[in-house]
């Protein structure tokens, strides 16, 4: 399920990538607002994430960790996010990604996504040249 | 236990703080590096930021969210953090707090911890004047 969320975010597929959020998911993105509550607040999101590429995201996944028991479980990873924005500036940065789970009716859904970047303490600017 | 993280925090209790840790938690934080692992390091964080405050650290809890089963739980919340800075500065910050747990010898500890701030997508600077 994992790999299909980062498949469908370099695919910019936005239905396939939707199909992994259960209807209440509470999304704590790199931007405002503070949470993206609900699935049609998440996809807008998405769609606008997905807009600022010119063709395909880059996402590799690195130091997964995994906890699963019963019908809970969770997820941390460092996903490095790169590709050509809009304005042909190429970059690439490593964000923080957490992924909370539900098991409901069967299937296992995504409840919970925190992603961020983390930011100079002197000058409070994002930190996109961090490194693992 | 989320009470006894948040106590610990207003009154700069360190071994009280770290009692809620398991020894290989993977913490994502609001500064780099990308991930502080291990008690030594994530208590080391912490005295960094407490040390940035003159007097306790103000921090209310909202929007909290809980998933328990088995030995796997998660909680989703947002922290208001306030106080006076070192330079005299009052500041107060909504925050973005994920805390994954797992029950380890009848326990619950926390192995993972993500905390983070927005950035606002045009110049990539804090955004501190969120509000939930």
């Amino acid at each position: 399920m994992l790999d299909r969320r980062v498949e469908a975010c370099r695919a910019k597929d936005i239905d396939q990538l939707m199909s992994v959020y259960s209807d209440d998911i509470v999304y704590f993105d790199v931007v405002p607002p503070l949470q993206f509550i609900g699935t049609d607040a998440v996809r807008r999101n998405f769609v606008r994430w997905f807009d600022e590429y010119d063709g395909p995201i880059g996402l590799e996944t690195q130091d997964l960790s995994v906890a699963v028991n019963g019908d809970v479980a969770f997820a941390h990873m460092l996903h490095l996010d790169s590709g050509t924005r809009r304005n042909g500036l190429e970059l690439a940065v490593w964000v923080h990604s957490t992924v909370c789970l539900r098991r409901l009716d069967d299937q296992w859904l995504i409840t919970h996504e925190h992603i961020s970047i983390p930011h100079d303490p002197n000058d409070w600017s994002a930190v996109v040249d961090a490194k693992p």
